[in-house]
């Protein structure tokens, strides 16, 4: 699986080369990040919330091409990563070749970015000059964009029958990876379509199967059942798990594993002994199904403006109000729920409190229950474009009653309803990532077969060099989320990369709505069409952007802020 | 209506120094695609559709880029009409804002097009620093891409309440414009939803009242009993009212004119005198309904492949075969046909000619009718993920007998199919442009809206910076898409501009895909809900860049091809 190289130089060269070249971009990118700081730090020497937001554009561009750029380093060590374990030849590796390509293409958008405001982005000309316009820097990006290379990647990649550059994992996670790739294909693809089109919830004959298979467990450590070797965190295993089953469906099996894992970490790092002796062996077997009742009507991304109340009787708590967005809400048997239990103004996130609301499991798109210990939840599933099969409900609580041991943590966990919903979303964007690189991989498996199958013009569609540009920018871009979503995943496994999480969310389902467009294109008319798979993957997408922290949320009161905060 | 001007210039030397740089810009996309036709003329000096491939990524950024530049240009002539309207005074109009800021953006989008593979555009440094590079230039864009100015546009756009720039309309389009968006407004915006979330068939309620207004003749001669003064051409009428209903609904009302305007330009280009007043009253009244069927499931944009096979009999033609994409083919009661009369091999589209073939109107999404002149008609909705509310058909013609006066142009008409399909579809760019217009109009009415309702982290949506950035953008690329189309109606009217309705195709329809996404992103989870408008929006703007020439077709075929064939 090796490229002709045009270039006669030997691969670890070129790739110090794209090195040197990215590590221009980044030095450009700190520049400006310590200008918009030195612009934003009030009296105290803290950065200014207010002022910050008089920066919203350049801090959202510097956010989007710190990702890329980010991105770029990931693949830079991957083609390394790739020579050390295949061994040393004279021809580059395909992984090197699309690592080149890519690190091109994410210096060329920065330039971009940067070029259309350079001086509000703080930078000199030269400064830019000496970042972007060096012989080395526009030698790089010309020779890793000109057409020829893509044109042979797109020829390349459309021989390999979908297969893309390696996954580089460890053989424990390709095992792992293969065989939820397999039921992906054998039972969650057959099906996809109809709980798609037809809105149903995703059936028993994919539910009792991933249940088996232990991926409701996979965040819960072995002492309480789950799958995860005791004081290990395995966020790559979870990473490669949905990846795998986000190409079969996102909606209908991708997602499955969302709310199990933020329920874990949620009781892991907040409940008591007891009540991770009592939910997480009955979480990781799916005996209930969970979801997550934390979004209110009127907060989306804003946490600490939450309002449905708890208050304080005999032997535990009355919850009155409503959430929305509950995913799985219908199908759960506990909903973690977030509570104002101190009404007091002006206490904002530190008056929330967590709770495990236990309720009838149902399936359909409205349920109503009166609950055993009093009160009545009910609910009606919000119909929604594309991500279907899960069914997002608005929840209503009326009186409902949740004795004192479902508050999380006990007493000691009132007021810390903020707290363990960081904890329990801790993993939700890398989560996202991968939902992203699974929905990319489907899409780009079904542009590759429609371009050899189609013929326009007397000619099949791969033969068009558009077509062949269009397949090797998937790839490459495939390539670049898929690593970087694995080596953030990495990172986490050693308590890191929080920040990064966030970045490759943002870079990865930006990444997702481009590449699923263009593959319907590819397709045509009947891209269009709700029987060919990639109208669905087009939608689905689109959803990725959305939640588990909008885009711009993301970019600027997550990522921007602590970049402009933590720069020079 | 005029925003304060940071700038002490007079805006008419704005717009002058706007022009010199869009000027430099259309240079070096000239000096490409003289340099991509000296690459592609083969020996007897006629372009070679087949060297022209080995060209397509630059023919397709050339093509776009010339788009754009296109746009830009009309926007500074729609300032200078501007000024001239309502008169010189020392603050610049809104109009005028928006066109530089426009200009700046085209022109940056261009620059960094061209930058990625500048050597492939067969640009040297030099003339690359010529036409980007200039003090004049580089300040030109930095100046107009000011976030400073953005929010300022923005902040204007969001007083407006989702009013526009102007659209600089005569008296009479002006009357015809508000009547239709009342229209749209009333009728066709609270049927929308239901139409398209049931997958219904639009309702007489809707389709009566447009029959009354006249919709159906307006590219019909007076003399024929239709809307068009005799003898001229009204294009810029046809945009209009598409444009209006379309911000009512693509599907439901803005798509409706298509078909009766492909039949009338086929009839009146190639019809005889008899089959002119016979068809052309008719069809002004809807008497009956009209759809098209010329695509072929194996041959999309590619129509000298076609394979419907009509076989001579006595007293007319027995044709068997199968079309696909034959919107409204249910409702209709009469079927534009293109079928292979020659079957000689190597005749290609001149083996094509067109039928009239009359059939019952039906409203399911399936039809079966075995019709008194012989034959069976039958056909099957293609279910699609929006532009619903029409059907687009699956049609099968089995031993359908059409009679010698149902051949157009009778015998005279035998092998120009081709033409009339092209003389039909002669209107069907600029009109996808309008419809393009007519979404974004409506998904921008709604960004505009929920801007100023939605709070978000305790302040109003609105407030944001990138929030008034994203509403800018979308101002001033609608208002230029909106132009631009004005515009080349105009030119159509003089029996110009059929490259330019390509091009504004080509521009506004990508538009729409970006605003309408935008738009969607602004209302957040909202945004994904099937109720939420935007979300239909953004599903039936996607079908934009794949009918009526789909994009890449559009802007390698037809756009580049006649660029770099009359280039210098």
């Amino acid at each position: 699986m090796s490229l002709d190289m045009s270039s006669s130089q030997k691969a670890s060269d070129l790739i110090s080369h794209a090195r040197s070249v990215v590590e221009q971009a980044q030095h450009a990118l700190n520049t400006s990040l310590s200008y918009i700081k030195s612009l934003c730090i009030n009296e105290s020497g803290r950065l200014s919330g207010s002022k910050l937001d008089e920066y919203q554009l350049v801090s959202y561009e510097l956010a989007y091409s710190s990702a890329e750029i980010a991105a770029a380093n990931t693949m830079c060590n991957y083609a390394t990563q790739i020579r050390e374990a295949k061994g040393d030849q004279d021809n580059a590796y395909l992984e090197e070749e699309i690592a080149l390509m890519f690190c091109a293409e994410a210096v060329q958008n920065t330039r971009s970015r940067l070029s259309a405001r350079q001086n509000e982005f703080g930078l000199s000309t030269e400064q830019f000059s000496t970042a972007f316009e060096t012989d080395n820097t526009v030698k790089f990006c010309q020779e890793y964009q000109q057409t020829s290379k893509l044109v042979e990647l797109g020829n390349f990649m459309l021989d390999q029958d979908g297969r893309t550059a390696d996954y580089l994992l460890d053989e424990d996670k390709e095992i792992m990876r293969e065989s939820f790739q397999r039921f992906a294909s054998d039972v969650v693809m057959p099906k996809a379509e109809h709980i798609h089109r037809d809105d149903l919830m995703i059936p028993d004959e994919i539910l009792k199967p991933l249940v088996e298979m232990g991926c409701f467990g996979l965040s819960i450590p072995e002492k309480y059942d789950g799958l995860l070797v005791d004081g290990k965190e395995d966020n790559l295993g979870m990473i490669v798990v949905t990846e795998e089953l986000s190409r079969g469906s996102l909606a209908a099996a991708g997602s499955l594993i969302t709310r199990p894992e933020i329920l874990s970490r949620a009781l892991l790092a907040g409940g008591t002994e007891e009540q991770k002796q009592h939910w997480l062996p009955k979480l990781a077997w799916a005996e209930p199904f969970c979801a997550v009742a934390i979004t209110e009507p009127d907060f989306g991304s804003d946490v600490a403006g939450m309002k449905l109340k708890a208050e304080k009787v005999d032997g535990g708590w009355v919850l009155n109000g409503a959430k929305t967005w509950c995913t799985f809400g219908g199908k759960a048997g506990v909903l973690l729920t977030l509570a104002r239990t101190n009404p007091e103004p002006g206490l904002g996130h530190k008056g929330l409190s967590m709770f495990l609301v236990e309720k009838p499991s149902s399936d359909g798109h409205e349920f109503r229950h009166e609950l055993e210990r009093g009160g009545v939840i009910s609910g009606k599933a919000i119909p929604t474009i594309g991500y279907r099969g899960m069914h997002s409900f608005d929840v209503f609580f009326d009186n409902v009653f949740v004795p004192d041991s479902h508050l999380l943590g006990g007493e000691a966990g009132l007021g810390k309803g903020f707290y363990y919903t960081m904890a329990g979303f801790s993993g939700g964007r890398i989560q996202t990532a991968a939902r992203a690189n699974g929905v990319m991989q489907a899409a780009y498996e079904k542009a590759i077969s429609y371009s050899k199958e189609r013929k326009v013009f007397g000619q099949r569609l791969g033969n068009y060099q558009l077509t062949l540009v269009k397949l090797a920018r998937m790839a490459s871009l495939m390539t670049a989320s898929r690593q970087f979503t694995y080596s953030v995943g990495r990172l986490m496994d050693e308590g890191k990369g929080q920040m990064e999480a966030s970045l490759v969310k943002l870079f990865a389902c930006k990444s997702s709505e481009w590449l699923t467009r263009e593959a319907m294109q590819i397709h045509g008319g009947m891209g269009y069409a709700e029987e060919s798979a990639v109208s669905r993957y087009w939608i689905d997408a689109r959803v990725l952007s959305i939640f588990e922290g909008a885009e711009e949320t993301l970019a600027l009161k997550v990522i921007a802020r602590s970049l402009i905060e933590n720069a020079a």
